[in-house]
């Protein structure tokens, strides 16, 4: 059972509900990079079609992956080492089919309720039973329709005791949905 | 029954074992109030000696809690609006205690496993009974004995697939850990 994640600049909303193209950030990919070790996970993908984007994300990751830190700090080589820098999700999508052999089943996450979502129980049996899996976080305001198309499914959004306000960071999302659905 | 948690930037450990005082950063205190506010946690508690540290975190806390961004952004401000900036571990408790009118339940966090910690189950079921409880996670490598002494248990360690790897950053602990015992 392969299990892989990507976190998403691009397709995704902006508060107006627009496509949009998020930045990268050094501390998500530091800290998603370290919890998809943690539960490890196989492969996580940051996507961005912006070649100065993908720049930055390769200077963040490739100093642990490749350069002086990943002697100086084998930790953190070892969260940043399955780190993948991409243009565009069918690219991500490609790699998992490539390292599979077969697609792998594609999982969206949300912060809001949608028709059809998965329970946990459900994801943690249908992940169970799929060669391999990529689940998507979006950034900004959640992932684009032409992102969730690409989903076989969506899981269940994270809702706390506070049941009106949900606003995790991408960072604490995605801890809590490794936990949720490989825990 | 109420729920507090507290982020402790003293007493911690360094590397090499020794107590510690770690500086407070922007994205702890985001991240953990945005969960905590999702968990319906009650306060959230910056534990920090330092004057100017305490500043520091008087200047992230208050521009969101009562300053220019309480009205410009009223989800940021619900988040910020339980976060109290203490000198103390002491400090965090006996406000708790003048909430609760008693003492509360003091939890400990931990990465690594040691003997008597409680099963997630065991500690959701103290904390349903308890009147109130406060939840420490340390920063740096991890609280220092003065800070365990005042826990009344320690929870289970924060275990992923990968068992040799356990390096969270403390924003994804700490969500991972409210979604074990509030989820």
């Amino acid at each position: 059972m392969r299990f892989a994640a990507a976190l998403v600049h691009h397709p995704c909303l902006d508060k107006a509900g627009n496509i949009y193209t998020t930045s990268i950030t050094n501390l998500d990919v530091h800290d998603i990079a370290r919890s998809s070790r943690t539960y490890g996970i196989d492969a996580f993908y940051i996507v961005s079609p912006i070649e100065a984007q993908k720049a930055l994300g390769h200077a963040i990751v490739d100093h642990w992956k490749t350069g002086k830190g990943a002697t100086k700090n084998r930790d953190r080589h070892e969260a940043m080492a399955r780190v993948e820098i991409v243009h565009s999700l069918e690219d991500a999508i490609a790699m998992e089919t490539a390292a599979l052999g077969e697609a792998p089943m594609v999982l969206a996450t949300s912060a809001k309720m949608s028709e059809g979502v998965l329970t946990n129980a459900e994801a943690r049996e249908r992940i169970a039973q799929a060669a391999g899996t990529l689940v998507m976080f979006g950034t900004g305001h959640g992932l684009a329709d032409p992102a969730l198309a690409m989903a076989d499914a969506t899981v269940e959004p994270i809702a706390g005791r506070a049941d009106d306000y949900n606003h995790l960071s991408v960072r604490s999302a995605a801890a809590i949905t490794f936990d949720r659905l490989l825990g």
